[in-house]
């Protein structure tokens, strides 16, 4: 570890923070300095993080985060999907709870702010009233999930959709990380179990409310010259694993019209995906950002290509016509190539919608504190996006610069996490 | 070894092998004996060969080959890089020698016929004359080149490199093998030095022509219903290594329209180069077949591609227009999608050509023997496009079976290969 190079981190949050913004119990410099110290663990020598999930750097991230808590004074506990979870007792302890954080672990060399800045955030939110000596009415708990990236399975969200008990364990245990290990195994690494993730549903009438902070990840706030955006919907992804299949042979001897190369279908299908979501409509996104390519040697014709197409709308119909739509091009392609193709579907999320009601109390709130109450669509998956499935969700975006994410150059102003923060806060005491 | 398996070759070679081909002192079945008797060497699991250049197995497979060579009465030695000759001495021994042959390594877990089958070719020739009581006027030599695939260096052809004294030792003493071995280290493993590596050029006055008997590895001559073709040049190699670098982002937060997708822009580019050979004429070929996206995250957009560019045709000219049209290709792409690209050329060998008269010289014989002389390009590189920069070459193929090579499952007919060998002796013959 490098010390210096850590510190950094710390020193640029810090550089031009408007001081002004420490108030109501809420400090800037706590902030900085957490963000410093979970961008510590897993640190990459791009200057990134690497804290994949069900990692010991995602462990070692979350008994941060717990000990935070605990100095807090939250009852932390850690249910068997890996969860953590701290609650604050309101005055009326029986009431259902109004819960708020995000995730800890990374993409691989991902950046220092998206998940992590929404736990801290929820933290401070409890500091900020053990500072100021308020006890809210509703029991307020700050939520750490486990393993939202998917770095190790691709496909993520593991831990809020053990909490709301939505998966399908058969499809779990067959997964396999890059190093041969399955879920189970993957588990154990971490003192988790088969058993204990099962267990780890939860009753949700247990919960009023789960409102996640969490950076754009795009540029529309900055374009807009805010700090933060009030969320309107989540797009689902779906995930399609797709195979072409062709034929191997050698890059000297097969004259081009007797190819049947993998790679140049693949291709076509890369290049012509990426013009069908302008067809539907402004918020619909389709991304192929996997692809491996067998055998994968220089003079050698690629036999199979496999890939994976990442597909979202905030809008239920045009995201499963986009997805329909790119299931036909890659079968026309494949049959103009006289290839085999093949695909499974990963994974299909229902788009959240934020229902008006939450969306407006945060706007009013934002209004009230003189900034401009902007709307905005989520196109990246979060855990809001399976808790809502079964509780009411609501999201506030804090402003990402040049929208660059799952990068080491990830950045937000510390000024516009504190003014986020402060909303969440407001927003929190408004609803009791 | 499973020496039931390892008949199995043997059996499936005489199986509907076509006696009457056995005349002029050629015996099939010695043929069939001696691929099957190579290929029990570095036999894999998948019933392919295992031989890679300056191995224990390769020198197991030369030593073989020298024994057969002992006791068909040639002069057998080795030169200093692993060159095994033998020698049959012709009536007017001052003579230049016709020289005949190719290699007994593989790639890894490749096939059985590839090389081999030109050794065992040459040395049948010999064979079939020693029966025959045949003595020619001119020398002929039998040659197994060392290490010609290049499976430990990714770069072969290091025996016919050092016959004709054309390399760079520097650049040569840089390599490395996968296991961390050095050039030097392993030559030492098969009792071969540097220093005979250098010494072991040789004059190629000495030499009047050389002719390879090769497979195919295509699917020109099984479409043609013909058991061998007269080559017409080798087809030069240029292997381009390009970059496209975009930038990552999310896959969900990023409109499609604020993006700068590196896979994107590759797969436009791998689309479009496929068009581009034919522009050129029949012989050229252009392979995209190994690719590595960066960070290759299923929800990342792509934010470096890495693509190697295989480029050939047996005529130069052609050959190095194709490499400029490709490289202006790449950078218009670049340009249209504001990506940075740049390349290193990796590679780039002469084509060599087959002087028309041994062309003709070849169809004549094939012609004589009732069959129709096929005229057909090499794609890939062999021993005879290294010994071509000093000597006239010529070349014959042998029908491929699905134009399978580098693969267990390569396949030639022993009666196709009879045939072919048939032709190899009336060709020697007839330049007496």
């Amino acid at each position: 570890m490098n010390q210096k190079k850590t510190n950094l981190l710390r020193e640029r949050l810090l550089h031009g923070y408007n001081q002004e913004l420490d108030y109501g119990g809420v400090s800037g410099e706590r902030i900085a300095d957490r963000l410093n110290e979970i961008a510590t663990i897993g640190r990459t020598e791009d200057g990134g993080a690497n804290r994949p999930g069900y990692s010991k750097e995602e462990v070692a991230a979350q008994n941060k985060v717990a000990m935070w808590m605990k100095n807090a004074g939250l009852e932390v506990k850690e249910d068997g999907a890996g969860n953590l979870i701290g609650r604050l007792e309101g005055k009326e302890a029986t009431r259902p709870a109004i819960m708020s954080g995000s995730h800890v672990d990374s993409v691989p060399n991902g950046g220092h702010f998206d998940g992590v800045l929404g736990v801290i955030a929820a933290l401070e939110v409890v500091e900020a009233w053990n500072t100021i000596g308020y006890q809210p009415t509703k029991p307020f708990e700050v939520v750490v999930f486990a393993d939202e990236e998917g770095a190790r399975f691709n496909g993520g969200l593991n831990g809020s959709e053990a909490m709301i008990g939505n998966f399908n364990m058969e499809e779990k245990k067959q997964l396999v990380d890059k190093e041969g290990y399955s879920f189970e195994e993957v588990l154990k690494q971490v003192q988790l179990s088969v058993e204990g993730y099962q267990n780890a549903k939860r009753d949700m009438n247990e919960i009023e409310l789960f409102v996640e902070v969490h950076i754009e990840q795009g540029k529309q706030l900055e374009k807009e010259g805010l700090p933060c955006g009030v969320v309107t919907g989540i797009a689902g992804p779906c995930w399609l694993e797709l195979t072409f299949l062709g034929e191997a042979g050698h890059a000297g001897n097969t004259p081009m019209k007797d190819r049947k190369d993998a790679l140049v279908a693949a291709s076509e299908f890369i290049y012509q995906v990426n013009k069908l979501p302008k067809e539907m409509n402004d918020t619909a996104v389709a991304t192929i950002g996997k692809q491996l390519v067998e055998p994968n040697g220089v003079n050698v014709i690629p036999g199979k290509v496999t890939l994976y197409v990442d597909i979202r709308d905030i809008y239920q119909n045009t995201r499963d016509v986009l997805v329909d739509n790119v299931l036909n091009l890659a079968e026309a392609i494949a049959d103009k190539h006289h290839l085999m193709f093949n695909y499974v579907e990963k994974t299909r999320v229902k788009p959240v919608p934020i229902m008006s009601d939450k969306q407006e109390l945060l706007a009013e709130t934002i209004e009230e504190m003189d900034m401009k109450p902007y709307k905005l669509p989520s196109g990246a998956g979060h855990d809001a996006m399976i808790i809502g499935e079964k509780v009411p969700v609501a999201m506030l975006f804090v402003q990402s610069k040049n929208g660059i994410s799952h990068n080491p150059l990830e950045w937000s102003d510390l000024s516009d996490c504190v003014q986020t923060i402060h909303v969440l806060k407001n927003f929190v005491e408004k609803i009791q």
